[in-house]
């Protein structure tokens, strides 16, 4: 089983080791604090399990995890901090339970079940409200060092650029995010930004634009990092938008990428798994690979 | 036993299991093509053994290898261009051989015996004639989605900045290498910049203050999309410059950090095995790790 917790909606797949999803349950919530957020995850895994046996549950959160990922560090949609939410589960459930942050769950659905199938080394980036992203090696989620690697909406991309909620500035998402995006298309969201571009609007076309190209650049940086072989460009935004982001994002990757004589760019493509990707990779987390 | 392999110096060293060195050999040379690399690396590994029975050998190479570490895909200095270099060194000497490019050998050899040790997740970064680096994670490689992770030094800071050997334009190397800075501070290479700051000379201080703060800038970068616990910077011009280096590198990780309010920053580190360190790393690779 796997559970997909964001600040607003609980998502919960039962899948089959294929990744073939059998069961799939979806609500909306208003839990805060431990007692609510344990509750309602036991709730959402039992309503989905229905009368079949659950072995064991992948967690993906909306939130800051310690590197082992033994603790949620602080989920602020959730109103959680410093909780071991895997062990709290765990106890009313009486099965094992992994967790994980919800872009990371969402680029190892992409990797395992999507659009970087086949991958060695994957990264998804998730265009909605913010930018997200994860990293996937083999299957499997680089943590980092503190656990927090695979923050990619927060790579700066200009130290003099504009201020990000971060702290940051000129963060990949200051550029790139849905409200960037609607911003500068002068639209009240991205949704219609996207409308507008498909109907030729030149400044909705020209903020997508933007967005991609700010995509592409932070691609770019991480590919002399990390070598990926695929790039899964996710999120509500993204799936809207297709061609009109996926298109500059890899006209920047081939303008900026370094070392484009001997190392092959990576691929990039559109997500496949959609807003169950969390799920999807939540529950992978739990599900032994054949390899 | 590690050796490692250079254009024109082979260093080889036999450790034990904690790293000690219980021998070292170093040498020049311009063995170019498959023939002459498998002898000069075989009369290596034999002389510096002297009468202890060799059991596995790692070997770096100032080399791009394939993803699946079988073949050197091309190392100009050495004249190989689809070499399968371990099975033909293992050929000759009747060991298994472990191949890996020299830079991520050297940060796993900071991080295994050096300034990275328990370290979860570590990224070197050398500065030498160019800005080599490497990263890893639980005290392995990250080889990448084509074997080609780890290319610090081809990270593109600014797509208008100049441009590349590698065919990019404003790679980290191009403000950060030791000829960028034997270039900006008007010195015939950068052992002499880094005597005339050590004398106070303006120029000379600029251009490491310069290439710091491009070094920094990569760092930060990096920082979002990786959470490095430590960044380990090594190569000759580092190890000279010490601080003169260092404390650029650090104002320049504070000043970009994003998410600095919940994510430590990464400890910026001088290397601590000196020119041995790819050689060590190599070793490490074939030696059990006690944990």
């Amino acid at each position: 089983m796997g559970v997909d917790l964001g600040g607003t909606k609980v998502l919960t797949v039962a899948i089959t080791p294929d990744g073939a999803v059998q069961q799939r349950c979806y609500d909306t919530h208003h839990a805060r604090g431990e007692v609510e957020v344990v509750d309602l995850v036991a709730a959402a895994v039992l309503q989905c399990a229905a009368d079949q046996e659950v072995t064991a549950v992948g967690l993906a959160v909306a939130a800051w995890l310690t590197a082992d990922r033994s603790t949620v560090t602080i989920a602020v949609n959730l109103g959680l901090c410093d909780v071991r939410l895997g062990e709290a589960v765990t106890a009313r459930l009486g099965v094992p339970v992994i967790l994980e942050n919800d872009g990371n769950a969402a680029a190892v659905g992409e990797a395992r079940f999507g659009a970087a199938r086949g991958s060695r080394l994957s990264i998804m980036l998730s265009v909605g409200t913010g930018v997200g992203g994860g990293v996937v090696i083999d299957g499997r989620v680089l943590a980092g060092g503190h656990g927090l690697a695979g923050e990619l909406g927060h790579m700066s991309l200009d130290d003099q650029g504009p201020a990000c909620v971060c702290g940051g500035r000129g963060c990949l998402e200051c550029y790139a995010s849905g409200l960037a995006i609607a911003r500068s298309a002068g639209t009240t969201n991205a949704q219609d930004a996207v409308a507008a571009a498909r109907q030729g609007d030149p400044a909705a076309l020209s903020a997508l634009e933007s967005a991609g190209i700010a995509l592409g650049r932070g691609i770019a940086q991480l590919s002399a990092a990390l070598d990926p072989d695929v790039v899964v460009i996710g999120g509500g935004v993204a799936a809207g938008a297709g061609d009109l982001l996926l298109q500059p994002i890899r006209r920047a990757v081939r303008n900026v990428r370094s070392l484009s004589t001997v190392v092959d760019p990576p691929e990039i493509r559109l997500a496949a798994c959609g807003p169950e990707a969390g799920a999807l990779g939540a529950a992978a987390m739990v599900v032994p690979r054949r390899s």
